[in-house]
């Protein structure tokens, strides 16, 4: 009955999962288009889950020695085309200032689709010596990039995202930071997205423009396709040498240093939508939740619920709990269906039976179970129930994933299992001409070299033997 | 001694004002000047100074009432089209995109100099129902406006905001809104900035592109000019005509909203270092100091020295406070002269003796002197003496301000303050044309109309008798 009223709402998930995601997107006020077509206007509800990311992610940047900073957003056509491979790989999806103050540009600037070129102008000047390395920073900016299908969170024109770009002394320093940062991401991602993560080094295809090797995270969603959901990149010295960043090292010699590059973005709210969400909407886990909890008073008009219901809300806000006390002029089941379009983790009712029996009624929404919690101490008790919210929806969603991944001998394998929306472990021989036939094949992608060994001693994609044998992540991706 | 060979690297601040500031920003590395004229790199020096004035304001915007949203950057021209004073405004300023995805657009797009335009497109289509109101967004982002002469912080093509727009539904609640975050801005300004601020209305000339009335917070700079530090709008119904912003209200009628906005920028920073800094360099509150307190160990070789050092850093951190150990291979003194530079609150020596002694030997940058502390409960007393100099330091720059400010009755005694580096308080008729005859002869503005009973009967500038008469802030300004 309650499901059925969603479905008005929201497209059922099962039938039309990109439908439902429009759907839950929009009607949640997560975010709205915005009136250039590609870009979305990020509301308050969906602001505020890219504030928790950033706050988590920040705390754990700056604590592996991380510094923040801003690069201007507008960069010269001319400081872009200094690295080859990179210039060909945004040129045709930058955007281009041509007249600013009034006047034609003598040169047009690009608004950064990243903003490696125009920080390593920087660092050519700001590096000298050994002294100045590492250097580690890391900003927190739009980009813009023109695409040609968009979707709210996953494709827009502009987004929000980080950018760490750092420099070492050593090659092994400079690997060491790019792969440290892949852990970073699939550690952040389990505790406070609750989504468990394949990462492993990228294809030379899907690597990044301008980089030596690529290394991605990869997130199932409940759809079985895979979303790409961080990256970290090793550049080696191929911008140093572009862009002439070099230091006078203890040896006194003067050497290019190392760099790695490494970056998430908004596209993670997706991420968190697609990987937790069920047929009545949103599913949040509690660490990025806006609100944690509810506060719902039921038979309002009667006397004390207000009071007994402000009190509890005031009780798990104290503790630290991200509450709301929904004391709105609608029915409480008009108010329960809407919080939990919104994924919020608990809702707690309050009402007269409730107070008389010193308990609160609770739904949590990972299971949709309905129990009741003692009045006494409920703010403690609400802060553990939180907690299980958020350890159960990971072990959730790692037991989906577990099931949806099959191990692929052979081409017909690898079909069944992405026709039956898993995720495919294969032995690739790392030839580009099998990526271009599980494009055309089966629309699907290489999304990670996985470190296992392998299984078989021939291509699960060509048949080919090859002694350049990986295991390989196979899955239709966004 | 120390003061001469600060000389060396900074101009003399009695001497050349603006050389100093730009000697001070440049080698303290707040800031680096970006590739294309007008742009800023915000290094994390200066970065960091951002974030703590961030996290103080977004706090106080959440606390009262305010969420966080992000617009899209890129304007459609006709949307910024709608409200033609507003586009008269900016329209000279602004920098368009022309092409993107290797297209030539067919209309351009603007990016944002403010984002009053494409906000209120969206609130019409957000806004139905007195239910939606008040709609209190706020949205930290960057904005670009083409300027022709430009200065690291106090006026880039590029700099960092907020900007807070608001929805009501009664004049009286707007006007509110306008006037609570005015007198916000000045609290903060006060409670952390460690500034004074003057604030009041503007003039019809000084008044934003599209509002019914604008109010600015001026902050005394260390050279008597007058900085705006921050403004707040008045919009009545003028943006909710233009962009059709109406509303079902309790009386079951259509009507037009009423709105604010409001903004403070990367300009606070300049504010900062102009309104407190010294021959020496920065001296940064301790509310907004990357760094708070620095710890030097001094014959650093000797057994315990650094062994004491850590541990009293890791004292401090502990309480909170924001503390560098600096264990570089680099002289005391060499490191006393950049600690100061960077205007580091409180430096802590760590030596043989003071061990000995049981002491750590402080300096406080805001008074230069120098004593000891115990070693025994340290953190805290380090905690105390921060509060100390973060009130010392509004107390110095109030009593700045206080003998800066003249009272004119007449030009000649208006141009005798503002040569005298004051701010003079005039009774002011508010004609334009004593506005322009300000500018032409003296280059000096009238800053911000002041709540205060008029202390002649007739204009201090044309000598004429009006009804309109106001007491009025004359400065020179930034």
């Amino acid at each position: 009955m309650a499901d059925k009223q969603f479905v008005k709402e929201i497209a059922d998930i099962n039938v039309d999962f990109p439908q439902w995601y429009t759907d839950v997107v929009l009607k949640t006020q997560l975010v709205d288009y915005g009136p250039i077509k590609g870009t979305m206007v990020i509301r308050p509800y969906g602001y505020a889950i890219w504030e928790n990311i950033q706050r988590e992610l920040d705390a754990r940047f700056k604590a592996t020695g991380h510094q923040n900073a801003y690069f201007p957003m507008l960069i010269p056509q001319s400081l872009l085309d200094k690295e080859a491979e990179h210039v060909d790989g945004f040129a045709p999806e930058v955007a281009l200032v041509t007249v600013a103050g009034g006047e034609k540009l003598a040169e047009p600037c690009v608004v950064r689709p990243t903003s490696e070129t125009i920080i390593c102008s920087m660092y050519s000047k700001w590096i000298n010596s050994y002294r100045d390395l590492p250097l580690k920073l890391n900003q927190w900016a739009n980009v813009v990039r023109w695409e040609k299908t968009t979707r709210p969170f996953l494709r827009t024109s502009e987004f929000l995202w980080q950018e760490g770009h750092t420099v070492h002394a050593t090659r092994e320093e400079s690997m060491a930071e790019t792969l440290d940062m892949l852990q970073l991401y699939h550690d952040f991602a389990r505790d406070i997205l609750a989504m468990p993560t394949f990462i492993g080094q990228k294809s030379e295809k899907e690597k990044f423009a301008g980089a030596e090797a690529t290394y991605g995270m990869e997130a199932m969603m409940l759809d079985g396709k895979s979303l790409q959901a961080g990256t970290t990149h090793h550049f080696g010295q191929k911008f140093a040498k572009a862009y002439d960043i070099t230091f006078l090292d203890k040896d006194s010699k003067h050497k290019h240093v190392w760099q790695s590059s490494w970056g998430v973005s908004t596209r993670l709210i997706g991420a968190i939508i697609m990987a937790h969400g069920d047929q009545r909407g949103l599913v949040l886990p509690p660490k990025v939740a806006p609100i944690q909890a509810v506060v719902v008073p039921v038979a309002a008009h009667k006397p004390g619920v207000i009071e007994k219901a402000t009190e509890v809300a005031a009780q798990l806000r104290q503790l630290g709990i991200r509450v709301e006390l929904d004391t709105r002029d609608q029915s409480p089941g008009w108010k329960f269906n809407e919080w939990e379009m919104k994924g919020v983790p608990v809702r707690l009712e309050i009402g007269p039976r409730d107070i008389e029996n010193g308990v609160s009624t609770y739904s949590r929404r990972d299971t949709c179970e309905k129990a009741t919690l003692p009045l006494d101490n409920i703010a403690q008790s609400v802060a553990n129930l939180l907690e299980e919210i958020q350890t159960n929806m990971y072990n959730k969603s790692l037991a989906f994933r577990d099931s949806h991944v099959k191990v692929a001998h052979n081409m017909d394998e690898l079909q069944e299992a992405l026709d039956s929306k898993c995720f495919a472990k294969v032995v690739w021989d790392q030839d580009a001409d099998c990526e271009a036939l599980l494009k055309e094949k089966l629309q699907a992608t290489v999304r990670v070299m996985l470190d296992e060994p392998v299984f078989q001693d021939s291509c699960t994609i060509c048949g080919n033997k090859s002694d350049k044998l990986v295991v390989a992540l196979v899955a239709r991706a966004y």
